[in-house]
């Protein structure tokens, strides 16, 4: 499948600027996935800032939380489904249907979570996150409470609210800078 | 001026568990400001996220950049004027009065940027900051050039796409967990 | 403060022009104020109007009710905050301050009504009053007897209506002419 | 046919309540359209209100003013559609149709004003209208130097305003009241 | 009363185009309604569309189903009210004023359903048909048991779904067009 | 892949209910596709209504028309993703990678229209069929001229009207019943 043409609306950066700390992030990447996702490309315009969201990235996504990876990535896809972002919803796409073996789950919280037929606190773990995304003014008690009567600390309602802000501001980066996605996220996963 | 009666809607973080590196950066705040923002106590209950957190905070607001310090203040009061973010419009308002030392431009800003006389490029990046928080999809290349005619660089639509998206997360994270300003942010920059 | 360069985007009315009746009027103000609120003359453009706004004001906001001067004003804002009139929010919000001699609570009703710990009652009031400003024609009688179950009687269901649905007049007004509020109200009632 | 069962949801006044110096209008109305507009008996529930109310009603939509009574007219009926104010769409488009002398005109702005064949100096007057009534927050200088483009003065742009914040103000009091139009205006100028 | 200046904003068709199997239905429309609808005619851009058209518009609206024509009409026109059709407003609301023999009846669904003093069960039918064409994504399980705990059927909900979806076709093809309805509907039924 | 464990939320229809007449059409769907498309099993509710709904789509999908069919195939996968339905996603989008031969031109239209580089002509019969979905009353003149500029004749925007309105009822159909896609549409065309 070809590469599409562009990272970025923006002039790419140059590779040959990766500060030297952040090249075995690179390589580890192109070991595990077999190439560097255009998210890093797209922030290495600004290499300070890449340090940093790569930081923030794998704690959010990677490091101990009582939410699974999968939940966490469940989220980024319903929130970049509500916000209609190309670039995260054919990665974490991709994730999703890596990490359920499911594909057809991906499709479904890409197109529209609510057909899905989840569990009842995966659910309400992903209403918060859509109502959260799309009204944020209008959270209230009701809603925490609701997470909390479904099992969920107040470090998972913590880690939710995060996930949740997180892809509404890469989703809005990805949107403003036009960001595509590597063109091998569109196979994986699809059993 | 009484403190909020509560942080955040979750138990409070005990301050005994701040990770010993971060001590400083807390007494800084201390310093400088004569307390530490409640964002940061908030935080404090997930500690690792914590320090990323303030690493990517840092270098956004205060980090190099072509944008000003107030512009990156302006952008992050308009954006939180647009979801409505009590938290936000209280702490960074403060910061647009007292960085432009004009106490009515933050309030502009924060019921509604419009109608503020500002110079035509500051127009168009907070035109280009709500459009990017309010319809996100919608962005297309035209938004774009259209920063750039009014001599905003490549890296420069990057940190305008930033500051946007990284508000539209902590507004997120500050509605969902009712997080309360600090009452001293009240009366700062008043004149 | 600085005054702001203009009462509205119209050229101004003649002072010389107000009708010898109102003169009384806005010689009140001076005296109480220390200044007439720009509203009026932004109003003087029409003078038959300006006698009749003035009229239907002050029975609407000072006259008798079982909602008190403040409830009154916090209607005010609120909804001027859900339509985002900086006009509006300025010289209301400075009412509810002092008023209510609590500043974080005119904050609170200007950025976002919903963080304000307000008694039950007061909370249903400004539910029905943003409802009403947001999507009039969903109203129902299920929001009606919402708010005779708080003790509100058919009267005070007429003026909590009135209050909302005035303000749903000015706002519009106020952004339909650019009207700037005097600079005075930005210092009032900051205690 | 037959009347509606209920003038609003409220318990009705009682006409004996009705202020002296008022019963003249109340009979001018009964001479000249055969009924009471169910909104004055509505007002009645707060007598010193429906004094105020008549008065600025009156100015503003018969008194002086370079706008025409069917323009006038045409703005209250538009606002109304996008408000979906049953009373005043039935009450006021009757005025339109008898008015204009034109019924598919009253049907035409009450449903779907964009479907009139209008002068375009009534066509932007309408736009307008709409846009401070939808999105009150965004009108712009562009907004009036476009008004002003087609003809209208300062004091036009005033009245445009005005009548259409005078709609959005008793369009929500009458959602709020559940209030119902005399059956007479069904018939009115169907020609 | 005039007939509209065009049928729609296209060329029109050429009657002489009609089909001759479609002939004897024109024919039958002149000898009940007096005339041929102008959905006819604009379909008949398109010969081969309109034959299938009025085979689906007459099996949806006349054919057998345990909604009766009066509630099938009544969808039509509330979802025209929520998509401001025009056409559909004058034409299914004549149909309404006519089967229901309450000409106001038609006027309160064209304006706005909730003012409606309708049974339960109809009322239920036409929440379920405004949410499935404001907000179709949102319809959930709890919508469609919603429907049958109010007596109707799984066929009755198809034929719910049916309706509200056809209109949602018809008013946008209606939109599109421009389509301007026939004089005589606006005098039918009007009692 | 499994199948979905149902084909809507109804008791399903007995194929053995499937009208003679149309039972060469269901085999033509096995012989060709491998499968009948569940949404001929959901309208089998109804056969009358399955009979019409087959003829339509076959004249507005397959029938001649300036359109191409893969065309036709993308307004039906952008209305769909305006209106987040899971059924036409999936089966259309299939659709589309399979007539277009590029995956990821499916994904484009199924997540976002606006990141797909299309030829000019495509892209204003795109923005036409999502402002007619999202905003139909908003449709006008200009819109009109727009289509006849990029070289659409009447014919053309009746038919883009068309397939637009279409995909509107039967998205809604499909949101109606919880209508799933068969598992088949997954794989196809995905190179």
């Amino acid at each position: 499948m070809p590469q599409p043409d562009h990272v970025t609306a923006l002039d790419p950066a140059d590779e040959s600027t990766l500060p030297e700390d952040l090249q075995p992030y690179f390589q580890k990447c192109r070991d595990k996935l077999g190439f560097v996702p255009n998210v890093l490309l797209a922030w290495l315009k600004r290499p300070e800032k890449l340090r940093n969201f790569i930081k923030m990235y794998d704690e959010l996504m990677l490091g101990p939380s009582s939410l699974s990876k999968l939940e966490r990535e469940m989220i980024a896809v319903t929130v970049s489904s509500w916000n209609r972002c190309y670039y995260c919803l054919v990665a974490h796409g991709a994730a999703v249907r890596k990490l359920s073996e499911d594909p057809q789950l991906g499709e479904m919280l890409a197109f529209n979570y609510r057909v899905a037929d989840l569990p009842t606190r995966q659910r309400a773990m992903l209403d918060f996150a859509v109502k959260l995304t799309a009204v944020p003014h209008e959270i209230n008690e009701a809603d925490r409470s609701g997470l909390s009567q479904h099992g969920f600390s107040d470090e998972d309602l913590f880690d939710i609210a995060e996930v949740t802000g997180f892809f509404n501001y890469t989703n809005r980066v990805a949107h403003a800078l036009d960001m595509m996605p590597n063109a091998e996220y569109h196979t994986m996963g699809r059993g």
